[in-house]
């Protein structure tokens, strides 16, 4: 039975978490991974569990385009094919799991499942791209928590205005209501407004016209957009893009991956790492702490065995969960 | 299948451990509770899981009668209801439990049954009202252990001449063998002797005449009266009457809540402070370890399943057992 | 269902772990035992569980060849029996299961099992008792880790070609490829080389004749001898012997017995205090940590549930889990 979404891309890290020579272990739907790049510059991303016994591959020696068991000396190359084996033949049936790769967007993704990778179904994260390193900020954070509770949680932002009062609160994503598209590979969901008070956070004159929109892919990718300006000087108005990825690690713990990108300061490397800080603190002390807590209070990653009483603004989570739910069952 | 007995006053706090404007988050039968004073001086206790994402509304906003969830603003009152939805109608499905509170003799009680709270059911525990506060001392200490456990030692006070051999033990409580009388509602155990060895703390010229008389209510409420006197000189006696009271925490752990109180010394706070760091040590170093060793020898809450070797000091505990039993079977 | 090999003795301690007057205890196959010695100096070992309510006996008073329950009072002799109890009859219910010991070779083994105890299943260690106290290292360790998995390692010394590569690996291991001779009781499997480089930690001119001989016997003790001489040279020729007996604690815990042997510097107190720190290095810094992740990465106890891809150099280890399976099934 399949647990988790198959025949997608899954962010295994950001690129420059994976130094060159040095290797990246990291668990992604319950399998224990590593992570290396060959001299030639190529990313591998094998079963970090050698097929003989079990033991780290992420401890051996890394020589050109393999990676040797540490505890009886297998090689295997990127592909998890054994190349080399001390004790006697190196048969097809020593191969490790090896997981396709893609760089792409800053970022090392992994394909999962038995269908051909299809690099179509990576959404477009070009944004990350263009934007200058001094404008954006990358972070991986280890959340326990299932994937889905850190989905719910970006697809109802309504959140902000009690989690977040301070700084992204504004009591306008609740006045606003949520708006939803659904298309076939994905769905919006937006709150958009022509006058209301703007988040602190966005240091905006008010009344200003304000929007948030979150494209969301299965299984939890999501980019959000939000920005404003005062109400008739669009000339003053700031945007962000953001990426707010969860990879399952198991069931109940979860990758955060997320990267903040602006429109505004965008050279300003003193100015970015600033912000930096506040987003590490924002999300260390509200949204980490309160979503682990809602994990532990539920004491199952199974939301709907525990008969949740759902809210209009819970539109966009029961749509992103109907989806996962759909594929999954398509796998199985 | 109720795992515990219903429709009974289980005891929350001691009524100062819950400051005004503060919240106590305490897991009572398995249930994660938090308790709050309103501004007008009653007390609630509600299940700590938001109905609509399961986040702890104890982390939320205190305003007059109501506690908001810190996650999404829904507002509740004492009585559990949800008195503001910010994203819609404020429904009766958005209600989370909430649990009768009785607050009597120095401590906070919630009632937890489907039928209607019976302030009958709570024993009369008034020693606790007319003792003053320098003649008694109330301790709330957390063991990792069955409640059940912990009721069995009190209720076979013979292990006091080996466990606390250097203080309460002076052998006349396995000398005195127990007798029983039981009634409906509960049982009482003593073990009295009209000469024998005082027991150290005592601090009395032997031989002595003794008592020391266990009443029982379900589950696990106890009231112990210990005393004694020189044979012939009853103008030298003292006697203390002391609540042992067992809050499951979860199968496995336990709230133990104690008040001890005295007829002698009483208004010497000095020497009630002494015998407060008395206590404490001889619980932390004596019972409670002994206790949790005994659980995690047991590997279960379930005695009976192992085939414990029963002796007669466990007549008291037996019946404790057997009562028990015959409530969580009724309430099933 | 017996999870472990029954009737056979298992190695509790080494003799001098016990020190006179004090208890050890120590989890042995899922149960918790104590050992003592009385005053005449006979060691028992007892379950620690006291029966009437699982206490552990470790903590109670010691006195001639008795053991008394810390929590109330009940006396137990060296068979188990309890010889007084303060509260009843001291009937024969009343016993604690007591496992018969042997105390030879410097430890104290127990027999586990129905069948009568028999000496003359507990192989000949008598090398242990020959070495002088300045030419023998014996060691426990703590391992958390299935018991066969830790036999695996000795009965595939390739290993140490690659896991050991700086101190005892030369490739001759590898090399010299394994030959097995099979027995009633036991089997030997060894590694010898007329010519080939000796390990590092050997200090010996290569080339150099070799030999590594394992005799392994139910469940999972290991007699091993390693040794060489440069070609040609016996007299500059150094030979070890060495016990490496594993005790199961749990099915993913192990205590790991060594004792390490030579027929050089043997009156060399200083050397003999050296090579113990590196014995201790190797085994924390090298098999231990490797053991434990492999462990760890299977996630269970039971290799063949994970479908190992298995080497000729296995031969061994096949061999070894074979004979535990039967001698399992058998005394079902």
């Amino acid at each position: 039975m399949a647990r988790f979404v198959q025949n997608r891309w899954y962010q295994f890290a950001w690129a420059d978490e994976i130094a060159d020579g040095a290797v990246l272990t990291r668990t992604v739907l319950d399998i224990p991974m590593v992570a290396f790049r060959t001299d030639a510059g190529k990313m591998a991303v094998l079963d970090n569990r050698c097929p003989h016994r079990f033991a780290p591959l992420s401890e051996g020696k890394r020589e050109g385009d393999t990676i040797a068991c540490p505890y009886h000396g297998l090689v295997f190359n990127t592909a998890g094919q054994c190349v080399r084996n001390p004790h006697g033949a190196a048969t097809s049936t020593l191969a490790v799991a090896s997981f396709p790769v893609l760089e792409r967007h800053k970022a090392v993704w992994i394909w999962v499942g038995q269908q051909e990778p299809d690099e179509n179904l990576l959404p477009d994260l070009s944004f990350i791209d263009a934007a200058p390193e001094t404008a954006q900020l990358r972070l991986h954070t280890a959340v326990q928590a299932n994937y889905e509770l850190l989905a719910d949680n970006i697809l109802d932002l309504s959140h902000a205005d009690y989690l977040h009062a301070s700084s992204l609160g504004s009591g306008f994503n609740t006045r606003a209501k949520s708006t939803v598209e659904e298309h076939a590979d994905h769905f919006s969901i937006a709150w958009r407004s022509d006058s209301d008070d703007a988040p602190p956070a966005f240091n905006l004159e008010s009344p200003a016209k304000l929007w948030t929109e979150v494209d969301w892919y299965a299984p939890a990718l999501m980019v959000l957009r939000a920005g404003g300006h005062p109400v008739g000087k669009p000339e003053r108005g700031i945007d962000t893009l953001n990426l707010h990825n969860m990879t399952p690690e198991t069931l109940t713990s979860t990758h955060y991956f997320s990267c903040n990108t602006r429109n505004f300061l965008i050279d300003d490397a003193a100015f970015n790492a600033v912000l930096r800080e506040q987003l590490i603190h924002a999300f260390q002390v509200e949204d980490k702490p309160m979503i682990e807590k809602v994990q532990r209070q539920m004491g199952t990653p199974d939301l709907w065995s525990l008969g949740p009483k759902m809210l209009p603004i819970d539109k966009g989570a029961v749509l992103a969960r109907r989806r996962v739910a759909r594929l999954i069952e398509a796998a199985e």
